[in-house]
Parts: C-alpha cells; structure tokens; sequence
C-alpha cells in the first residue's frame, strides 16, 4: 500500500476528534520528522521544476479545514521551498457582489492551474457547500446540486490535464481551542485575530457533519480526497508532503526531449 | 549615500556594455557573496511577513531586460525565501488577441499588489515602449504618449499605497551570447530555448537605445529604475536584494497594534 492509501477519505470517513491526533507517519522523534519534511519539500521543489519544464500538465492543491487547521502553515512547509516562479497560491475570501452574480464556480474557475503551473487554493469551492449550509443561505437541494456540479467541474479540470489533491486539515474541538488561546495570548498575533472564528466555532458539530458530507459526495479516484490528522504541525506537514511528492512522483515528469536542430545554431 | 543610490538610472544613463560588468558591491570573494545574498533574502522574508500583517501597502518589483538577462533567476535568488502565500509572480507573454483589443495598461493594472501584497512582475509595459518601437508595431509620437500613460499610472499606484521598484537586469552582448550557448550545449536546457531570441539579438543596438529612453523618461522619484549590472548573476543578485532590503526597511513596516480588547475573550 502507498503511503497515501491511509489518508484517502473512502467510503467510511466520519471526522471524530480522536482521529485528529493521529500520526502514523511518525518516526516518534520530532525534531527527525521535521528533517523529514524539509526533506520531502526540496523534492517536491525539484519535481515542480519538471512540471514547470514539461509545460504540458497542470497540479492543483485544495486545503479546506476549520479555522487555525494550519493551511497556511502547509503552505509555508510543504510547498515553502518551490521557487516562486512555479507556484501560485489563492487565498478565497468571501465572495464581492460580483462574485455572488455568478454561480459559485465562477471565480474559482478563473484561478484553476494553466500548463506547467502549481495552483493551491486556500479554501476553496468546499466552502460554498459548507459554510453557506451551516448559516441556511443554501437548502439542502440545492448542496446537493452543488455536490453534481462540483464533481462535474473537477472532472472537467482532471480530463483537460490537471491532477487535483483535495486535504482536509483535520484538528481537534481541544486543539483548535488552544490555537486560539495562542493567538490571543501573543499580542504580535493579534492581527490573525478575527471574531467571527469563534463564532463560527459554536457551529463546530455542524461544520463536522458538513463537511463529511461534501468529502463522502466528492470523493472521487479523479480527484480524491485526503482527510490529514492535524492536531500535530509536523505530522500535518509530513503526511500532505508524502502524498504531494508520490503523487508528482507517480505524474513521472521529464524534460521536454532534446532538440537536435539546435545543434546546429550559431550565435553571432 | 545609501547603497541604492548608485544603481538609480538618474538623468544621465547610457547602457554600455562595459557597465555590465561592473561589482560595486562585492566583497571579491563569490563565496561570500552569495552567502550575503542568502542573508539578505532572509531578511526580505522576515519583512515581507510585516508588510503582509500591516495590511495596509503594496509593493511592486518590476524586472525588465534583455533575454537571458537573468529575471528568472533574481526572482528565485532574492525572493525565493518567501513565504509562498505572501508573493506572487506575474510572467507577460505576447498579448492576447483580447488584451490587444484594450489599451497596454488593462493587462497590467489588473495584476497589481492588493494590500499587504508584493507581486513581481516578470517583464511588464514596458515591453510595451520597447519591443513595439523595435518593430515598428508603434510610431514615435504613439512611443512618447506611452512614456507619459506609464508615469501616470505608476503615479495612480504609488498614491494609493503602491510602493514601486524597477529594475533593469543589464547585461552585455558578449554575456548574452554566452548565455545562449549554454542553453543550446545543455540538452536539458533546450526547452528554455527560444529562436526568438536570436531574432531579437540581430535589433539589440535599437533595443540598447530604447531601452535607454525608456528609463530616462520614467525614472521618476515616486517609481525610480535602478540600473543592475547583471554580467554576474551572483552580483546582479546582491545588489538587487540590498536594493529591496534598504526599500522596505525604509517603509517602517510593523505588526498592527495590539488590540486590548482580545484579553477578556474566553473561547468555549
């Protein structure tokens, strides 16, 4: 078994708050596995080069996960060593008027992956059927509608060349307490600081059920699934690291083919 | 005298070849040049994190020059210690019919830094004053307008919270045909290749003079260009990153104040 198999979401996912503590990636030595990470980040650094170089298939990384889950600190982790020429990230906030006029897949199409391009979405279309359900701007007809378009659209994006990897950051009710004690404890990070977390958070059982619904409805071999133990950084970053590097592994990119005309130019 | 101020192009700059080569800045050891240049890059990380907690400016790099002249290889020396989700990265291609069929500085302006943003531009309008002349896609009266559209715009950025730097990679004709050579002795090389290239060396005395003009006629205090010896990449990288360093310590860049308020908050 590959060492993504573990992590696929399947048919069984339930998001219990025991399973957030998992580490099965662990050597059981901190300070080893985040060697390891740095490790598997400067693989994944020098494969993007290829993808860059291939300029011919597109990948694109979706992290969904509660507030504090550690999106951005994957983002700095994992795919912090990739030269910035190759990688763009897209940060979704809640949607502008505009935004709003369209279906939900309207802005999130314009961002999708060109050719030799890495794309991570930073939250994502998930929300649409997430957030929007929990506070009844949707009803369920229409989650439900939007479950068929999105496997309709990842479909679309995954037959015209791009590999989708889809990570739920799954932290804990406790340890998503604690981050938020940390920020408001560290006057430096009271910029990080929004009200409406802890709002959101009285929701919790909600956003559970929700979003193991959309992940059970969205789950596809196309583009699958992975729900990530998270309530440990480093693991967090270990596990999204192995199954970014096998997957970009398994794309088996090379450079283009030599070109033997150009043997032949001179420079003046 | 701040170290920037010998690279600003002022009023009297001529691009000549023997320029390029020129190591102002470096301590006659590469090795620890380049150590410096890591230093610096580190640096530029730690402060690009205030920028992007202040929320409040913007900051523009513009990077032009002649191909080869080593764009890509700045972004990845000077900014690749940056945290992903804080950086993005604008390569301009040849336009598109649609971004033809509006004035030069639509593409353009729809790319610029939001707040709390750095974006680089990798080439950017002033291909637009240069590579137009060169081909006689534009006339010089068209040229002239365009200088003035250019210091209009970039005095919209900078009022509104847009810090701009532009650089100009310079390097020699010799450089450049070593450069080239390269690229064609390196079968791995060979999809970096362009035979563009070599079309566009044959203009590179009208490039020279336009580029030239260009600078002189947009260098102004609220958006300077700083003219880069680039023969040396190790060099051309050290001076840049002084350059952007000195910027940005200049713009008192500071976490948001700590916000009392937070302390009586109990999360549940």
């Amino acid at each position: 078994m590959k060492v993504h198999e573990q992590f696929r979401a399947g048919q069984t996912v339930t998001l219990v708050d025991s399973d957030a503590q998992r580490k099965p990636l662990s050597s059981g030595d901190n300070a080893a596995d985040k060697k390891q990470v740095e490790q598997l980040a400067s693989q994944i650094a020098d494969l993007q080069n290829l993808l860059y170089a291939e300029h011919k298939r597109k990948l694109l990384v979706i992290l969904q996960g509660m507030d504090t889950s550690g999106k951005d600190g994957t983002v700095k982790g994992v795919f912090g060593k990739i030269d910035p020429l190759g990688i763009q990230t897209v940060a979704f906030k809640a949607p502008t008027q505009q935004e709003k006029d369209h279906d939900f897949l309207w802005r999130i199409h314009s961002r999708v992956p060109g050719k030799g391009e890495l794309v991570i979405f930073n939250r994502s279309h998930y929300e649409d059927v997430v957030i929007t359900r929990v506070h009844d701007w949707i009803d369920d007809a229409e989650r439900l509608r939007r479950y068929a378009h999105i496997r309709d659209f990842e479909r679309l994006l995954v037959e015209t060349g791009t590999v989708v990897l889809k990570f739920f950051l799954h932290i804990s009710k406790d340890e998503q307490k604690n981050r938020l004690e940390a920020r408001l404890a560290d006057p430096e990070k009271h910029w990080k600081f929004d009200m409406q977390d802890i709002e959101e958070r009285k929701s919790w059982d909600a956003y559970q059920r929700l979003y193991t619904q959309a992940i059970l409805e969205t789950d596809t071999d196309h583009a699958p699934w992975y729900v990530i133990p998270a309530d440990s950084k480093t693991h967090r970053n270990l596990a999204i690291a192995h199954i970014v590097l096998q997957t970009m592994q398994d794309m088996q990119l090379a450079y283009p083919p030599e070109n033997p005309a150009l043997a032949s130019i001179k420079i003046q």
